[in-house]
This record gives structure tokens, C-alpha cells and sequence, in this order.
């Protein structure tokens, strides 16, 4: 157990894997081309809030951290909607008493880095990885250093420079899609140092083809985001004014514009960024393992990006140590096992954002939503909502994704039954879909 | 009209655009990494021969050289099928007088480099294309040398760099996905100075799930293609020894084992090689634009890689000469103009595949082909077959794509009709399907 591992960015995956392999008693290393975040200004405006929810803190428990992270969460119990004239409608996530988290992806991260170093791991910055031999296990890094381990492990994100290797190498299947909205940030500051909505909920502005969300922070503040498309009427390239701007919001979202009174300013300000899918197939080549958004970048609308790779890293580790460390085997084994549920995770986040910007307050999405509630009071065990099955437990994607759409072909058949609903029925019919599907 | 145009790769491609754009009088240089192929040994074993058709020609014609190439041809009138005992069955391409034609990339390709520096292009060899700058309009080589232009046109094949470093700018979409299957050449030597199988026909023996195919050469020769899956039972993998070469073949491929005396010997001595289909968009961006195998590389089953290629540079110049050359509005326009037939062509050539190495000898498949051959002697302008509105005409992919999935549909209408068949109902549907779809 002393085989040396080095991992290729300090991202949120690659902390938290560092700190639960060096806890296994491997000799762990982390390559971060930035600089250490926490001696550096934070770039603003690209910083789409996180939600953590149990796919993620799994795997925090696992390391040992969670503690050290949980006093920085903000509960968010359900989708907090508002319409044209402001009007607000609740929508619980879950069951009573559960929730997902809001927390900060630079805070996050810097905790996780101080643990990682806190249990021994040496994490280097400034270190930008040009080149890898994966026949030789070697990294080879822009200052001229050059690492040989047993293990080397691409947790540097959509963009990976590891996986850009491999897309040089025969036979590695590669996609990058980017989506036609792109997003832009804006922050509600707190007044009196006080928060300037209900800070225990997801808020949600459902407008059709876009949508404004707005989640709380520890500061009192609300990163709000804008999802927009980049063409199209209106859309991004059609506002080029502070007038447009201003005009745009008093049409769609005057509740949040009354509260954010130098809009224009930050609108002009901070960047307008694309959303990106990626997906590759193998993760693996001889030693060289790519994980979390380096594996399969997702878009942020089911807020399962972070607890996806969070979920990678529990179970990799997990199969490792099931299969003795034996890399060679793992690889492979660990890359072919995952990947149905990375592709079923992708499909249910390009999804939910038709879900969040145009159903949401939707008359027949309302009307499933309330069938749904129906069926699963009744029978809470055999009936867990798509979002439940996502957000509150740890059934694979892939599985989550397929009973799912058993859910929907079975609501759709009830929906207009104008006789008085039999639940047991409805369960019947799931349960008989569920096992020939 | 004294623009300066530098094209990346001095393939097929790059080296016809050249000819074309120096004739209607622009100031053209191509840059190629590799040497000049005229001065250098030609690596064996790694040229699927190309089969020139109706939409390659045209734009050889374009260009004034096609009397050049012409000599080179081989004309194949049809598929001459071998099955397992070694009989023979002839399928034609087209009507009488209808014919692709056998050539050797290697031979086309030298003979385009020549045309190009006849009518004046400088040809750059050893020339490796390092960065490009989309928004200075320049390129970088790994020689030091930087040149800018008013056009930058990438026509350096399925791995171009020019497309590498359009993948890393924001909202490029890419693809890369190889198939399960690989590809091997063989060799059948002439005895005696003649050819050992009739040499006007493109050799088939179809398998099923893999196949082999003949091409005839100039030099009495054919080019073997063994297509044929990496992995599983039988496969590459699964090869490993001269004995289980020669078992195999025996089994599979007896009449043609029996022309390759050193079988073995070769199918070791030449490499494993893969096929992959790339897709991307956009295709241009700002003065830079991608034609050909850069843009969408597919796999050669319908024998239109490098006839599409042909085709872009046809559509390409025509459009940008009735535009008057202004570049910023023809990449755009050209590029969302060709996409949806790019990524026909690249669907069909997934497609035949599986008609070739699977269908060609099914008996469904030779019943379908019968009432077509019936349908178009009796309605030969109304109805053209899939496969004659892709090589023999110059009809957009995306449509012949189309109206062939309409022929199948009005086929398996009527295919197990026992009544007589009434072949104008037949046209009726067709042409019915054919407006409303």
C-alpha cells in the first residue's frame, strides 16, 4: 500500500480524492496548474452555486470531512417559484426534512484542499501538466518537472488536459456539445445584513425558453443566474444596452430587478459563459484514470456535476480496495461500470432544464407533480419520485433514469382517468413495467 | 481578386482547392507536414484504394485537370460478389454505361500536387502547422515560419490541426467516434503479368458481421481490405498466429487465401488500423474555414470520402464567386449550408456498411433489389436508387438521404404483395411520400 498516485487538479474531485487515498496510506500528490486559490483573488462572476446533496456528502463522510464542511451549507427545502407579477409558489424537493445544500464552490474547495494537506497530501500549484506518457506513467509539467507514479488520475475538468491527451490516442471516443443558452451572473446584496429573500429555498424564475435562479450564500447575499440563449429573440446578443437590460427585467423578472439596483452595471460586467457536455468512453488507458467532469462534464440543471464526481471518487475507491489496488484490473473494470450511469446523469441534466425554465409552472406538470405527491403518500416505498431517486439516494443513475420513465408512462396513463384514481393500480402497474422493461 | 489564401494539407483535398482558386487568380501557398510524397517511399499497407465518382469528377473538370487523372482509372461496373465457396454473382451499379472508378490515393494524389504547382502554387512541404491565430489570420509552423493571409483554409484530413485548435475556442462542437470494426490491407500480386480476377468489378466477400473487399490498381494488382472487429469471436484479437491467419481464411476467404500466396506473412507484416467518424460545428470561424475529412471525416463504405471532399471544394468556390469572394459572409453561409449534408453522407457510410458485409447476400435484401431494378426500367426518371442519386448524381446528400428512407417505405409496402404488382401505384406513392414528408 505505498504505490505513489498523482492527481492532475485540485479541483473539488481531485482534493477529495487525495485526502480519502492518502488516508488509505498511498503516497498522494496533486498538480494544480492555478495558483492556490487561497492566496489569490477569486475570479467573480463565474461561480455557478453548487447544491450539494447525499451523492455528494457520501463520499465527504468517507473521507472524514463532512464535519468540517457542513457548518458552511444553507438548506434549500424545495423550488421557490416567481412568477411575471412576483407572485410566489412553493414546491418541496422531498419529504419532510429533506433538503440540498447551498454552498460555495471556492469555499468548498478550499476546505477540501486544507484537509487534503491537513492529512498529508502535497498539493502543488502552478504546476500545468503539457504532456503524458501513459506507456511510461509519466506527467510531464510546463516548469520542466516530470513525475513517474503507479497512478495518475485526470481530475482537471471539462477541459482536461489528461483527456486531451488521450484524445490523441487511437480509438478514444470524444464529444464536447454545447448548448444554445449560455449563463451570466448576478449577486442580490443583503441589506441591513440581512438576506432580501427566504434564504432556505432554490428560487426559481420558470420563463418559458430561459430562466433566473437564485441561490443564498453565507454572506446574506444570492448569486442569481441568468440561463439565456445566446441568438434568438431575446437572447443575449439582443441586449447591448443598460436601457435593454433594465427593460428586459422590468418585463420578465421586476421582483428580483427591484432587488438589485445596479443590474445593468453587473450585467455589463461580468462574463457570459457557455454550457458544455462532454462525454469520452474509455476513461482508462493503462494507468492513467480520468474522473468527474474530466470524465463526463454535465450541465448544471439537475445540480448533480459536483455529486456525480463526488460519487465517482466513493466509487472507485470503493472497487479499488475490493479489487486489492490492482490498477491494471480496476481501470478498466471501474470505467465500464460507471459510464451508463455518467451518460444516464447527462441525459437527466440536459432534461430537467426544459423541467426547471418551462414546466415548472407548467398546468399538466403541476398535475403530474400533484398525482405524483398522491401515489407516493400512499405508497412511499414503492413509489420514490425521478428527483428523489436522483438527489436523496444512492440507486445508480442509469437505474434512477429507467424507472423514471416507467413513472411517467404509468402517470401519463392515469393522468386523464376520469374515474376515481386506484392507487394500488397505479403501483401494480409500475411494479409489472418495472420488472419486463 | 489578389487575395492571399494558405491551405493547410496538400491531400487530395487541399492540393484540387489549389488548382481552382490559383486559376480564378488568388495568390495561393499550401503548407504540408508530411514530405513530398514524390520524393519519398509511400508507406505500405495504410491506402484504402478510392473509388472516384460523378461528384469527384465535376470538380476535376473545375479545375481543367480531370484529362490528367483520367489515364489512372479503372472503371467498376459493379459488385462481383464471392461467396463461401467461391461462386460469383455481379450486381451493377447503375444502368449501362454507369461505372465508379478504381484509383490509388497515393497516384491521385501526387498527380494534384503537380497540377497545383503547374498552375503556380508554391507547395510547402515539411511544413508542420503549429497555432493558428483566428483573429490576426495567421499561422504558426514548428520551423519558426508565420505567415498571414486573408484566408486560412484547413484541409488536413480526420485528425487536422487546424480543427485541434478550432476544438479549444469557445461553442465548437466536435465528435470523434470510431467504429468496432478495423481494417487490413492484403496484396493479390498479378501472374504473369496479368490480373488474377476480373479487374472492372469491386470485389466483395460479404460475412456477415465483417467482410472483405478488392480494388484494382494499375500495376495488375488488387488491394485487399479485410473490415473486420477489433474484438469478440472471430476478430483481430482473436489472430495471432500464421496457422489461425491461414484457418481463418480457409474458413471465410478460400478462393481469395488461394491468390495470396504469402497471406500470412503480410497479414502481420501490415498494421491494424481504425476508422473513425468525426462531426463539428461550425466549420468556419472568421477567415478560417475546414473542407473535407477536417471537417467531417467518415468511414469509406460508400466510397464518398474523398468525393465529398471534392464536392465541398466545388460548392465552396462556386458560392464564394457568386458572393464576389467576400470571405466574411461566404465561411458562414457555406458552412451552415453543408452541414446537413455532411452528416447525411456520414449516416449512409455507417449505414452501408452493414448493407455491404451483411445484406449484400441476404435474400430480403436481393428481393428488394429486384423490385427496384423492375421499378426503375419501368419508371427511370421517377425513381433513382439510393445508391445512384449518391454516386451518380449531384442531388444534395441530405436529399438523396431523404428520398431513399421514403423508397424503403413504399418498398416494404409492397414487397410481399402476392398480387401483380402495379408499378405506377408504386410511383404514386412514392411521389405522394414525397411532398408531404
Amino acid at each position: 500500500m505505498k504505490d505513489k498516485i498523482s492527481i492532475v487538479g485540485a479541483g473539488l474531485v481531485g482534493s477529495l480524492l487525495a485526502v480519502i487515498l492518502k488516508k488509505k496510506g498511498f503516497e498522494v500528490q496533486v498538480f494544480e496548474k492555478r495558483k492556490d486559490p487561497r492566496k489569490s483573488e477569486v475570479a467573480e462572476g463565474r461561480s455557478i452555486n453548487l447544491a450539494l446533496s447525499r451523492r455528494g456528502i457520501l463520499p465527504l463522510k468517507m473521507a472524514g470531512v463532512f464535519e468540517t464542511i457542513e457548518p458552511y451549507l444553507i438548506p434549500m427545502k424545495g423550488r421557490m417559484m416567481h412568477n411575471e407579477v412576483g407572485e410566489l409558489t412553493f414546491q418541496p424537493y422531498g419529504k419532510e426534512g429533506q433538503f440540498i445544500n447551498s454552498v460555495s464552490r471556492a469555499q468548498l474547495n478550499e476546505l477540501l484542499i486544507e484537509n487534503a494537506e491537513k492529512a498529508g497530501v502535497e498539493v502543488h500549484f502552478d504546476h500545468k501538466c503539457t504532456d503524458v506518457d501513459f506507456e511510461d506513467n509519466r506527467l510531464q509539467f510546463e516548469n520542466g518537472e516530470s513525475i513517474k507514479c503507479e497512478l495518475i488520475v485526470g481530475t482537471d475538468g471539462a477541459f482536461s488536459a489528461i483527456r486531451k491527451k488521450l484524445e490523441l490516442t487511437d480509438r478514444f471516443n470524444f464529444s464536447q456539445h454545447y448548448i444554445e443558452h449560455g449563463y451570466k451572473e448576478l449577486c442580490i446584496e443583503p441589506t441591513d445584513g440581512e438576506f432580501l429573500m427566504e434564504p432556505n429555498y432554490l428560487h426559481i424564475w420558470p420563463r418559458g425558453n430561459f430562466m433566473l435562479i437564485a441561490l443564498p450564500n453565507n454572506d446574506k447575499t444570492f448569486t442569481c443566474t441568468l440561463f439565456f440563449p445566446f441568438e434568438g429573440s431575446p437572447s443575449f446578443q439582443e441586449l447591448n444596452s443598460k436601457e435593454e437590460v433594465n427593460a428586459f427585467f422590468d418585463q420578465y423578472f421586476s421582483d428580483a430587478k427591484a432587488l438589485i439596483p445596479d443590474l445593468a452595471e453587473q450585467f455589463f460586467n461580468n462574463p457570459t459563459s457557455s454550457l458544455v457536455t462532454t462525454k469520452c468512453e474509455p476513461w482508462h488507458k493503462s494507468r492513467t484514470i480520468l474522473l468527474g467532469d474530466a470524465a463526463h462534464a454535465i450541465v448544471p440543471f439537475y445540480g448533480q456535476g459536483m455529486n456525480s464526481g463526488f460519487e465517482d471518487v466513493r466509487l472507485f475507491v470503493e472497487m479499488a480496495e475490493e479489487m486489492n489496488w490492482e490498477w491494471e484490473k480496476v481501470l478498466p473494470k471501474y470505467s465500464s461500470f460507471r459510464k451508463k450511469d455518467a451518460d444516464a446523469i447527462s441525459e437527466l441534466a440536459l432534461h430537467n432544464f426544459i423541467e426547471m425554465r418551462d414546466h415548472v409552472g407548467d398546468p399538466d406538470f403541476l398535475k403530474r407533480k400533484k398525482l405524483e405527491a398522491q401515489i407516493q403518500e400512499q405508497y412511499p416505498s414503492e413509489w420514490v419520485p425521478l428527483y428523489s431517486m436522483v438527489t436523496f439516494s444512492d440507486l445508480p443513475y442509469s437505474e434512477a433514469l429507467r424507472l423514471g420513465k416507467i413513472q411517467k408512462k404509468v402517470m401519463d396513463e392515469f393522468l386523464d382517468q376520469t374515474a376515481e384514481i386506484d392507487f394500488s393500480a397505479i403501483i401494480d402497474r409500475f411494479n409489472t413495467l418495472k420488472q419486463v422493461d
